[in-house]
């Protein structure tokens, strides 16, 4: 007889993810990933920040569920500067990264059966969360404008009533896509409209190619719940995230930390609020992350267009992801054996499907690739190994 | 409407938890939080194992969601030592604090409904975790020997079939007692007989006055999940806990693990591994944190005995707690304002009750004092001023 529960075994287990094991062979070029780039986080600027919060026993001990003042302060200012508008500090719960926030804000705002609308394809730790939640999943498309936000209205107006809309606005993962600006007001305005929560997604916004990020959903209306974090910025080790919200989210939320696991790391907050304090160092480091990163994004797509010329791929602006697509209907999956054989690894783009059990048309023929782990040409090295397996018909 | 699940609004919630904030007040001296001493905590040996971390970027990358193999292998042979037979390195899976073990445990094992046992008064932690996955809670008292086993196997034997039965083995929060070895022996025996897990929470266990951890339950049979924590031998900041087990409960486990924070910080992993590894230094370490925490404990009994001379007082041989018990009825909810205009906090029985309905019955005449958290002479005074509120017929 199995010893876990009926909801533990609901949890999607996947042969894809079997396979993605496989990427961490030292001799596979994974850009399957999404890891960030190991050599632009600020290794030296973390230890000196270490050794000063160490000065201090408080930074050893237990903190506030919500995390600590320090923290939630310097936080507040940085969404407050993104949003336009203030946003005050007791709006804002410290999280053990923004997967985190994505579990707590499943578990306090869904019963079982709740619908809830998701991106097609989406990401899959939100997918899986809003799942083991018990959640009814409405996948909503995505073009090169983000999500579809006529076909959600649609839905809408046909009389669903979701308590969330789940977005990765800005460099979407997997899909590579930015929500367009007039669909972000649009959006917003269904929230208010007809009741739901909109969890903005943004782990990627700040790396903005050109500088400049997206002006968030939140910006629109207030009922929307957004999540930050440090990883991609600063580094996944800290675990710091973030979410900001109406005050009945962030109470129920912390009500729940408490007892997830009491609270995030008093240490790593205080790294975290000392770097993010530093306004002008951080403008700095973030300038030269997304500048590396759009240099290995260029790396990434001009070695497609060359060594893959069939394969279409998304045009990153920001962020980590590229979405290829195989119009000769390749199956990813089936491929990655041999990719994998060629020496790299992506992720197929069935694993990003909100039904699983639709074998037909579920992202098969599609793949994301993480171009920001590695320098240009290393991007362009496993590229060129990609193309060495993708049949000639692709091509 | 609320925007807040079936599920959130369930967390119990309660008026003493909101009493609790106000022994944060820098005139309390609080003997409620459970906190570890800031000043045994080894902050110099962090800092140098931090600084040495760090210069691996591997330490600030994403990394494995059952933990890195460093720790896992030094958890291994840390738990090894304890049980007295080997405990695999697969069969062990870090966590963000033992709290989180515990919610994992928790969503993994059980559906709603299911039974599980549970000691009364009990740790809030897991009543509140195990209340959050639906369990239906049964209360099995304690005594001065630690959970009442013989209780148990009656209501075993009477038709009972839990799912789980959850002790705080050594040193038990909130009642101070250990359960004693036979008792552990026939704790074992019962999961094998009757088919459920034991949880074995024990992150006190180190903390023994004599320098000798009990002999866990776990190394009395197979059917025991054991939890551990560094968060009462090095720092609650490092946020590292464990779990060892049977293997499909790990594997369960790392599945909920990865969608509900993706890892551990690799960073505080790494610290702990250094310093875990370190045996002697180690063994020195917590040698010198237990004879502190003795020499407090022996302060607080002393003055509780000279003070409050009508009061029963638990003899503390470890751990962190001690139970007082009023003799008298005196309420110890209705007393706590008082307490803090005196500048002292301690926590009501009443927090730990199982039944929050049994208004009567309900540990109301008792309390929880944590004797760790300040030098001798501090204890002292907190308990003075405690004895300067209660009535005299308590005396």
């Amino acid at each position: 007889m199995t010893l876990l529960s009926t909801r533990a075994r609901a949890v999607r287990a996947s042969a894809i993810r079997d396979l993605l094991t496989l990427t961490a062979r030292p001799d596979v070029l994974s850009l399957a990933g999404g890891l960030p780039a190991a050599d632009l986080m600020p290794r030296e600027r973390i230890a000196a920040a270490t050794a000063r919060a160490l000065t201090d026993p408080a930074h050893l001990q237990y903190s506030p569920t919500t995390g600590t003042d320090a923290l939630r302060a310097v936080l507040a200012a940085h969404e407050s500067e993104r949003l336009g508008r203030p946003v005050p500090a007791d709006r804002t719960v410290v999280t053990t990264g923004s997967q985190q926030a994505l579990d707590l804000l499943a578990r306090t705002l869904l019963d079982p059966g709740d619908p809830v609308v998701v991106e097609d394809p989406g990401y899959v730790g939100a997918l899986q969360v809003l799942q083991a939640a018990g959640a009814e999943l409405h996948p909503v498309p995505l073009d090169e404008d983000g999500m579809c936000v006529d076909v959600l209205a649609d839905r809408l107006a046909a009389g669903l009533r979701p308590r969330l809309v789940h977005t990765v606005s800005s460099f979407h993962n997997p899909r590579g896509v930015t929500l367009a600006p007039e669909r972000r007001r649009v959006l917003a305005g269904l929230a208010d409209r007809y009741g739901f929560l909109v969890v903005e997604d943004d782990p990627y916004g700040l790396l903005a190619f050109d500088g400049r990020p997206p002006r968030p959903v939140a910006a629109h209306g207030e009922r929307v719940v957004r999540l930050g974090s440090t990883s991609k910025v600063l580094a996944p080790a800290l675990r710091v995230g973030w979410l900001t919200g109406p005050a009945e989210v962030c109470a129920g939320v912390e009500r729940l930390k408490q007892l997830t696991d009491l609270c995030t790391s008093s240490l790593t907050q205080a790294i975290t609020a000392e770097l993010l304090a530093d306004t002008a160092w951080f403008a700095r480091h973030v300038a030269r992350v997304r500048t590396a990163t759009a240099e290995r994004a260029a790396a990434f797509t001009a070695a497609v267009a060359e060594l893959l010329p069939g394969v279409e791929s998304t045009s990153p602006t920001g962020g980590m992801f590229c979405w290829l697509t195989f119009p000769d209907g390749t199956d990813t999956a089936e491929l990655l054996p041999r990719a994998l054989t060629a020496g790299v690894g992506y992720v197929p783009g069935a694993a990003f499907a909100v039904r699983e059990d639709v074998s037909a048309g579920g992202h098969a023929a599609e793949a994301r690739c993480c171009f920001a782990t590695y320098p240009p040409g290393t991007v362009r090295e496993a590229v060129r190994r990609l193309a060495s397996v993708v049949p000639v018909a692709a091509t």
